[in-house]
């Protein structure tokens, strides 16, 4: 399916921008998939960068767009903001009935094991697909400049996808990531799940990790809720901060009372917005 | 039950402010309610006035509070926002199939009709019981300085409720409201249902009868999204506009491509706060 064309699904006026939902059928993923788009007043007359969001467990591609108030500010830097769903779904992929497993927890990798190598790749669809089908059929979007965020398990996609990919992203953020997947019982069950039991197929997926090894840096900004029920058993920013090679580009900041909600996520996406627009050239 | 307690069942940190949540028997509903209520930083220190939210059909307390993105200027402006829910509900409260009738269409009436009018009276409970439950109980609210505001059904509740109460609120907004229930399909048949067949029984409830008559003014401001699917056949603005009397203080912003949703609402609520914001003292 070399020309999946782009069905859109919703496109609503917001902010003087267009809030767009889509839906297409993705040949990575190998079901029908929908995605959220917002395009900034500014793409009407030219080509705008592109902030990637990467939502957490349970998520679609709906929470960020409804729940985040962005598009307040995105619609004032002039920034575009595409917010993938967070697994494959549909009719024939398989599932678990924890929330933590299966539908709504992608985790953002290629699965190698069975029952999920066949469609969990949404490591692939959110670093090769989308960004090709978007290119492809989004001419408003300058992907030459992007970046990438990401709240709880999205958070540790942003982290793990930037780190990886910092040909393809200027900047990285995230609030409350999961920083240790290797070493948390979120990422410890998911990755035995998807990647199977052999540890060493984790490092990949582990942004502590890829963080203690990284090679050019890019720059890392993390948001860290002290009332977040998920902190010290799940998110371990600690581990991140310990990992970084000296002089690394990270900030990380603690806000005492935040919890994991999209409470949190509204009241600091502003800073987040504005610190991606430094690196995208606005 | 003249004491009444309200029961906190959430209280999160969101701008620097508490997103709270109550849970309370209404001794005018008849039936267990919750609300939602926002209090800015500076309510630690002193009193805050308060912007009363009324919500639209099928909502409940909580789809202002997670779509609309008042908080971020709320905060900024020192203002506490309530949020009640849109009809009495649970266990022995009438319903009805449809969604613009029964539970979440409380139409804000004071019902005469069986079997609606033992629990629907949503007006007294947004105009006397809540306001009085809050003085008891939030000590940081001033509430000698109250505005209200609402979304289309809530819109129609709160220029209704402003017209009949121009000593308890200083100001009113609307996005999208009802404006002349008497003569629109939802209006028609929530006021049938709930106040009965005469419609002199109606003319306290319809915003444009209301205005036509008015006494002592009351600032009021309504934004209308001109590609709102409900504008000719439900809102009809044209018959508030016709309704007002000579330089009464009424402004209708009229808005090229927005639609009915909490996008369009999220668009507008900065410029609502500063408009309320402007009568309340701050």
């Amino acid at each position: 399916m070399a020309n999946v064309s782009l069905e859109k699904v919703a496109d609503v006026l917001c902010f003087a921008g267009r809030q767009q939902r889509f839906k297409h059928y993705s040949s990575v993923l190998k079901c029908e998939m929908h995605f959220s788009l917002f395009l900034p007043p500014q793409a009407v007359d030219k080509k705008v960068p592109l902030l990637v969001w990467l939502s957490g467990l349970t998520c679609t591609d709906e929470n960020f767009v409804t729940k985040a108030g962005a598009q307040h500010v995105a619609a004032e830097l002039g920034i575009a903001m595409l917010a993938p769903d967070t697994s494959p779904r549909g009719e024939g992929v398989p599932d678990d009935d924890a929330y933590d497993a299966g539908v709504g927890a992608g985790f953002y990798v290629n699965a190698t094991q069975a029952p999920w190598s066949r469609h969990y790749h949404m490591y692939d669809y959110v670093v090769q697909e989308l960004p090709a089908l978007l290119g492809r059929e989004v001419t408003a979007l300058d992907l030459t400049r992007s970046s990438i965020m990401g709240h709880s398990m999205g958070g540790h996609g942003a982290l793990v996808i930037g780190l990886r990919n910092v040909d393809r992203y200027r900047s990285i953020s995230a609030f409350a990531p999961i920083c240790a997947p290797s070493q948390c019982p979120w990422g410890e069950k998911a990755l035995a799940m998807y990647l199977g039991e052999d540890k060493t197929q984790w490092r990949d997926y582990d942004a502590s990790l890829l963080l203690a090894v990284a090679g050019p840096t890019i720059p890392i900004r993390v948001d860290q809720g002290l009332a977040d029920n998920f902190l010290t058993s799940q998110l371990m920013p600690e581990t991140l901060i310990a990992a970084a090679p000296e002089k690394y580009p990270l900030q990380v900041f603690q806000h005492p009372g935040y919890d994991h909600s999209y409470f949190f996520i509204a009241s600091f996406i502003e800073a987040h917005l504005r610190f991606h627009a430094q690196f995208l050239n606005l």
